[in-house]
């Protein structure tokens, strides 16, 4: 299930960053090969904002884009993106969500975020964080804390969909930052899997220059 | 100060990573000259391990590099290194503390570092985190927490060298990962300026890829 909401305001233009040409291709289109490469069985489902999908169709006929998905609406949020996504998931499947604007997700990584959800049911890729990290306080200061002690979280998430599916039947809470923060929510333990630097979040025109230069 | 105490071991080469060429130049070189843009009357120290020194003379000539500079030796830690380095800065002077290996430091965030700890006596750039973040805990479980607090710290760290040189004065511990944790451990508050995002710490294959495109 790729996600794909942004509205685009971040970017400072009026197209939405899922669909900014990278290396003359939309962001999207390069998330779902990804998906497609790793395996070329995946069954895709894109979340869009209803008023996006037309555009989105456009597109795929634009640039001659067929690899099948399905389309589900977008929603006020993203933990209501992924609830809307989810209604079309089989209850025995195991579903992947993963961000529409993160193209460069290695086959590795989705190999091993899918191989250990379907032994422990939920797996999310993480990265190691370079810099030195503060903590703000309340009061406005704030304090070095141990990096070594955090980590970074990517996509695909992965899930038993039975276990998902229970997790976003929960009521909406905004500390639901992420999919494995919903099913932590249940009480169920998510397993980290080691994430590849190059999958990175497009989300500023900095990070369209580096994805020119990824592809 | 600029502090190059990189092995080059995480680069897999025998050349020590302040040294590797981007874009034709080394590293180093292009970081001196960012604090020399920034203002051409700033007085510029290097601190470099013993064994590399000569090299770096060397690779001076080579490269026609005349921006004066003073060196200093670089210790066993960043902190030891730091230290001998400050040997050489007045005690009335700002300092401002700066890693070998971050080139792309924009003028307006030197100026702003500098401008702030003239005024508080200690400050360092932040960036914030895109991504959601984990903390892992004792028991090797972990938990999402809220990323709006948590900050990415960059360099350069700038301080009133009286500050710095008390807070130098202090015994190593381990948990002195930058110089802001060390003049924290005085009891002394850090004021955070907003860093900016290319101001990214050159450490893996990945990275130098990403300063080819940035140069």
């Amino acid at each position: 299930m790729i996600v794909a909401g942004g509205k685009g305001l971040r970017m400072g233009g009026d197209i939405p960053k899922q669909f900014l040409p990278v290396k003359g291709k939309p962001v999207l289109m390069r998330t779902l090969e990804a998906f497609h490469a790793y395996d070329a069985a995946i069954r895709l489902i894109v979340v869009l904002p209803a008023d996006q999908q037309a555009y989105w169709k456009q597109l795929c006929q634009k640039y001659g884009f067929t690899l099948p998905h399905r389309i589900a609406d977008g929603g006020e949020t993203r933990f209501h993106s992924v609830k809307n996504g989810l209604a079309l998931v089989e209850e025995d499947a195991l579903v992947g969500v993963h961000d529409g604007v993160r193209p460069f997700v290695s086959p590795d990584v989705i190999a091993e975020c899918y191989r250990s959800a379907e032994e422990k049911g939920a797996a999310i890729p993480v990265v190691d964080i370079v810099e030195t990290v503060r903590r703000i306080s309340e009061d406005g200061g704030s304090e070095t804390v141990p990096r070594d002690r955090y980590k970074l979280v990517q996509t695909p998430q992965v899930f038993r969909a039975s276990l998902l599916k229970q997790a976003y039947a929960q009521p909406y809470v905004p500390a639901f930052t992420d999919d494995a923060s919903v099913v932590e929510a249940l009480g169920h333990r998510v397993e980290l899997v080691r994430g590849n630097r190059e999958n990175i979040k497009l989300t500023t025109p900095f990070d369209l220059k580096l994805a020119e230069m990824l592809c």
